[in-house]
This record gives C-alpha cells, structure tokens and sequence, in this order.
C-alpha cells in the first residue's frame, strides 16, 4: 500500500514548522503588548452551530463528521430510501470541522459570558477545513489568525487594529499598505449619488476593483441595476485621494458624515504614533461582507502580488445569531498562508531560524561511544542544541549526515581524541580545523 | 440557540492556553537541545491510512469524515437497504481524524523518505482525535506530544529517552519516577518460567500490575492458561530488584541474555551525566502494545496518582505497514493533558505566567482619550503590554476592569494629569499610589 494523504492538505517539514511558528510568534508578541489574550476552540462544532452562518456555498464545504458507531440506525429512512444526501445529513451527522475563528469566537463570548469581562480582546490561531476544490495556494487545511476585541464601540480599538498591522509586518521586514474605509461612507457615496437602496449592489461591485478594474467596476453595477449615470458618480467619488473634498461631497449624508468623523477620528489616535508602514484612506476598498458596518481594513504588499494578505472591520452585533445581541466588536485577520508565501518569495525569514544542532560529535570507534555520549550530555547541559552520529559508521557517511543536518560544527573523536580529552572541532562553512579541549569547545558553540 | 460544544470538546479560556503553551515550550526547549526537529502532518488522513492500526476497538473510535457533495450518490446501494451502517462506510467516507501521531509519523516518513535523513529525530505537538464515551478527565479531543528517532538501533537513543524524560520534568519542576525495561527480559522470564509460548498472555497479565496487584497479576495469568506454579516463577522473578541475580536468572535464554545487555549498555550511557529524577530498572514494567520489541519506558509522578504521565520504547518496524519495512525506531510519549493536570494540582505552573498587561491607563474625560492612546503607544513601543479602558467611564467601572484583567498597575488619567504630563500611577498589589512622569513610568513597568 502506497501512502498518500487527502488531497488538498500537507504535511509540514521541520523547515516550514519552525519558519511558521517564527511568524506566528512575531504576531503574537504585537498581540500581547497590544493586551490581546489567546483563546482556543475545538476542532469539532455542532454542526448546529456551523450551519447557515456561510452562506449555502459555506454549508456545501463545511466538513462534516460521521455519527459514530451504526449511524444508520437513527437515519432518516425516507431520506435513505430516496437517496436524498442533504435531507439524511442531520440524521447521521450532528459535528462539523471549524470553517473559521469567527463563528466559533461569537459562541465562545456566548458560553462563556460569565467568565470573560467586556471588551474582551482575544487572539487566535488554529487551522480551519473548508472542502474547496484544491489548486495551488488553496487547501483544505489551513490556519487562521484574529484578533478581535469585543464589547466596546471605542474608535481606539481601530486605531489599535492598524497599529497592529503595522507593527507586525515591521517585525517581518514585510513592507505593506494598510487601507482603511468606512461602510457608512459607502452608505453616503451611494446615497448622495441616489442610489441609497443598492448600497449592497454598489459594494459587491467596487469590491472587485482590484481585480477588474475602474471600467469593469462601472459595468458590474450596471449589471446591478445602476444607471452608467449614476455609476459614474460613484466612480467618481470613490476615486477622491482628497479626503476633505469626499467628505464635503458627503455633507448631505447623515452615514457619510459619521464615516467620514470616524475615519478622522481613528486617523487622529494613530498619527500620533509611529506607523511605519504606509497607511491611507481609500474610498474604493469595499470588503465583501455584509457583517461590517464601521471601519474596515485591507492590507496588501506592494511586492507581493498574489492579493490581500490581511483583512477586518468593525460588526455590530457578533453573538446574536447565539441569543446574545448588541455585542459590536472590531477586529483583524492575518492571511498566514499568503504573508508565509510572501516571506519565503522575498527571502524575508531570519537566517539563523535553524533547527540543526549547533555540532555533530562523530565517534570513531564503538569503544568510544560510552565517551561521546558523555561529552554530548555536557554539552547539552551548557543549553546547546547538540547531537552525535550514533555508531562508529566510516567518516563519509558521518560527514554526508552532518552536511543533511545543517550543523555548522563537527568533531572527531577516535582514541586519540579521547584519550587525550580533547576534540577535532571543524567548521562546516569554513572548512577551517583545530584542535580544542571540552571548555574550548562549549566556547565555541556558544559564539553565534 | 443556546449555544454549545460537541461533548467531550473543549474550549481553552486565556489562563489554560497560556499555562499549556508554557508546558509544551518547556518540552520543545529540551527536545530541540536534544537535535529533534518539529514536523506537523494534517488533521485529516486517508481512512485507508488509519483504518485498522489501531485494533477493532480503534476502528470504532475513529472519527470519520463525510464526503462531500453528494455523498450517498457513490452509496453501497447494498448496504443503504440493509442499513449496514459497517459495510456503507467506505462508500460514503474516506477521510477520518488524526488518532495518534504515530501512524500519521510513520506515513510521513514513507511519504518524505527523500526529503528527509535518517536517523530522523522528529518531535510532534498536536491534537488527536477519539469517539471515546467522554468522562473525567477523557476528552474526544486532546493534544499529544510525541518525541521518535527512526532509522537507527543504536541505544544512544534509548539514553536520549531517558534523559528527555529527566529534563523535561525537571524543568516543570515534576518530581518523577522514570521506569525502565526490556521486551526481551520478558521474554527471557516466559522462557525460564517455560511458558516462551505464552509470553503475550504475561505481558498483558504483568500490565496491569498497578491497577490490581501481585495477586491479580497471577490470577490474571492463571486466567490465560499459565499454570498457578509458572505464573509464581514469574511472579518471583519480577519482582527482583536485584539486577544481577536477575541477569543470571536469564542466563540460559538468548533473549534475556540480550534485554539484560541492551539495559546495562543504557545505563551505562545514562549514568555518565546527572539524572535528576529517580530512574530504575523495572521487571515489572510491561506496557501492554504489542509494537515495542525492545528497551520500554513509563513515568509517573509520585505526588499525581491517577496514572503514568508518560511513556514508549523501541518498536523494530515502524513503517511496514506502509511497505517501508525494517525501519525501527524509539520513541517516548508525554501525555500532555495529565502533565498539565498534575502541574496544576501540584501548583508547579510559574506565578510570572500572566498574560494581562502591566499596567491599564484610566482616561476620566473624553478629552483625554487621545492623549492616554498616545501614552499608551509610547509604552507599547517599548516593549511594555500595556492597555487603556477605551472609553471615559466611571472610575470604579474602570477599576472593576482593571481588576479582573489582573493589571499590577493602573494609572489615572484626567485634565490636570494631561496638562502637567504626570500620570497618578496605583500599584494594584500593594496599593501604593505616587505621581511620576513618563520616565518614571516606563521605568517602572519594565521592573520585574
């Protein structure tokens, strides 16, 4: 039997976990200074809680787990016997794998109401499953990772949200653009442009200007029933770089007005501080969702082509599909995956991320393993990543696991070596060679 | 909706995330320092790769995961009238969740034998997967920690367990008792006991020694079809703490002759360097898989008596069922969740493992809000976690949150702070309260 694994998920060699935790750890220490707490949810929600909260393409790839043992026995037997899947589901099936962190997050705060004080600002990172069809750059299996903080309408918390994303793509070297908007200065342009009640037609059709275009933009909400008039006035206005004349041209639109006062507000907090990355007003970000109703952000790098590598906003109510409502709530989200690919294509991951021991003692003789495993645990105990070939197998072979490993020392110990307690230390890189007793040695490997 | 979770899941609030991630650092610390390297493999497998390695009760526990779509269209239509919930499966499933780390490891190496070198030191930390019937304790979702060097029978690696085993409770600061024998010695016992044939039915019988006893061990053997006088030889011979009378004992059986070697050869290793823990030889050691064939290894705590914290040993195939055969191997096991409840317990978890900011700023007018996010950032930008009540509430709802947040440090902010820049600082712990500049503040938070 020839071994494989399900399609559209990895494994992950000892390079990529520890560049991946090397960036997640980045991300965490911003979060933490940020007061940001982690939380974790299981793998498995009731399917109950999963449904209907992604839309019938959300529900068609949420994975879904078998009842155990006879399922079949409480199956819906019409359903069987039509050979209805959708209809038997709910009888064989009550678990799903997590879809997303932000389901899970809303039922969390619900459950645990009584155990967390508001705002509550949390972080998580855990992968999710999703039954896309796999290509390249899309899996299966993928992590997540949000912030999020809940409870509390404070404009601080937006200003908290760029400086986050600022902050940790400065740790990892990854220049970016942190785009900032407002729902209701949408909802404004669409009103002024008297197109209040296709907002949402509007939104869906800006949304896709990075990929389309100012042209296909205009032609998308024709095809939404806006008029190519009213189209232009929308093209127009959200093409304004000049923030004051957009909210002069906003003046009429209670929604505009209070965008445009929010974004100044968030703008006000963060120019105070040092953001290191380019952050700027952009009337023409849109963001899908319809979940977001206040600010909302989307971060991209200029070298990094393959789209947005970070998006979030501001919700009103995050729990009350769970019975708990008006709990609003602002919060960013980290494209692992894609700022992962980022930093590897831009070479962007610190060089001394090694995971090889720091040397390979190399015994020459069976007599003197005894030896070099004494020298190794002395080693160690100095809090040195260390390590032995662990029989006296000839030179080469003890040399080519060495070059595998990565570790940038050897030492030779044969009886020589041993009897005279000393050792004969190499440096892969240099080649150079010499001759150093234990204290020597210890020195050595601890100079980085 | 009242929301829930599947039973026997998990939510992890902030103070247990925090607590496990140290627990698990400490473990990644020593297994890095011992050459291992991290790899991660994904939460879903092939049922083909799961099915039928872990016995028939294995198979039940396997979580399995619906096809997608239209599941019931590639149906057994056989088994759908039958209701065959056994025979459908296959039809309707082919991806079921993670079990163990060892069946996903030994499909890694198959998979990657190119890409990696052996002697391969692999370490892996993450969740696993059973339909256990949940209870105290028992959870359907749980994390394992596994340590394995494969390629290699030399009994270096054995010593590497020992010690691993050593440090890694010595840094939680766990007293334990690491146990220690050998596959072999048991065979060597059933031989001179004459009952080589049974040497199954003594192993599992011998297992079950601390659940219930000498006398239960030789009922349970009696039970098997061992005569009540063989099962006294063996009893008498397991018992012997005496490792030299012992070895003679075994002299006239090949096996014996080569366990008793095997474990003074790793004695000899381990007793080179400092072993903090109680280490010892254990007749009585059994472990009940089939799987190991050499040196096996158990802890336990003395102070946590619901069972071993840990264990493993040497396995002579670990991927022949994936038709890589002859690659043995030796590994330990930490069992995390039993880890972390006897820390717990014992309360060995450090007292500087907050995970709350340092200090919370209280802005009194709205006014200020500006200002306290500008202070705020020049705290963060120092490396401080630092967070401010977002808002211009009463002052004894800003302490309230303060106070369940667990910030040693608050301080006050209002008009008269912001025009002289003072910040009236209270330390929570002892009360004390003093007016200090931004200097003095900062100061201040970065002491420990």
């Amino acid at each position: 039997m020839k071994p494989s694994i399900p399609k559209g998920t990895r494994d992950f060699l000892p390079d990529e976990v520890v560049k991946r935790k090397y960036m997640f750890s980045v991300m965490e220490s911003v979060f933490k200074k940020f007061g940001y707490v982690p939380i974790e949810t299981p793998a498995m929600e009731n399917l109950q809680t999963l449904a209907g909260k992604y839309g019938e393409e959300g529900d068609r790839l949420l994975f879904k787990v078998l009842n155990n043992g006879d399922f079949l026995n409480k199956a819906d037997p019409e359903a069987l016997s039509n050979r209805d899947s959708g209809k038997l589901l709910p009888s064989i099936s009550k678990r799903g794998l997590r879809y997303d962190l932000t389901v899970p997050f809303a039922r969390f705060v619900v459950m645990h109401r009584n155990e967390i004080q508001l705002p509550f600002k949390r972080y998580q990172i855990q992968p999710v499953w999703r039954a896309d069809r796999p290509q390249k750059g899309r899996y299966q299996e993928f992590y997540q990772c949000d912030v999020d903080v809940v409870g509390s309408k404070s404009l601080v918390y937006e200003a908290e949200c760029v400086q986050i994303y600022d902050q940790v793509f400065a740790m990892l070297k990854l220049p970016v653009i942190i785009r900032i908007n407002h729902r209701k200065i949408l909802e404004g342009i669409a009103e002024v442009c008297g197109i209040g009640e296709s907002v949402s037609a509007m939104t869906v059709s800006i949304d896709k200007w990075d990929k389309i275009g100012r042209e296909g933009v205009g032609l998308e909400m024709e095809k939404r029933g806006i008029t190519s008039g009213n189209a232009e006035k929308v093209l127009t206005l959200i093409e304004k770089d000049d923030f004051i004349s957009l909210s002069s041209a906003l003046r009429t639109s209670e929604s505009g007005v209070q965008g445009i006062r929010e974004i100044e507000e968030v703008i006000r907090y963060v120019s105070g501080s040092k953001v290191e990355n380019t952050f700027r007003f952009d009337a023409k970000l849109a963001r899908g969702l319809d979940y977001y109703t206040g600010c909302i952000f989307e971060v991209e790098s200029p070298q990094y082509r393959s789209g947005s590598i970070g998006g979030g906003g501001r919700y009103d109510d995050l729990t009350g599909i769970f019975g708990m409502p008006d709990i609003p709530g602002v919060g960013v989200s980290f494209g692992a995956a894609r700022i992962y690919d980022a930093l590897e294509q831009l070479n962007l991951f610190p060089d001394n991320l090694q995971f090889a021991p720091r040397i390979l003692l190399l015994p020459m003789d069976k007599d003197s393993l005894g030896y070099v495993f004494g020298v190794l645990s002395k080693i160690r105990q100095e809090g040195i990543s260390a390590d032995m070939y662990p029989e006296p197998a000839k030179l080469q072979k003890q040399f080519k696991y060495a070059n595998s490993l990565g570790v940038p020392y050897v030492a030779v110990i044969g009886e020589n070596e041993r009897v005279d307690e000393v050792f004969a230390l190499k440096n892969m890189m240099t080649g150079e060679q010499k001759t150093v007793n234990i204290d020597q040695l210890i020195k050595t490997l601890h100079i980085r």
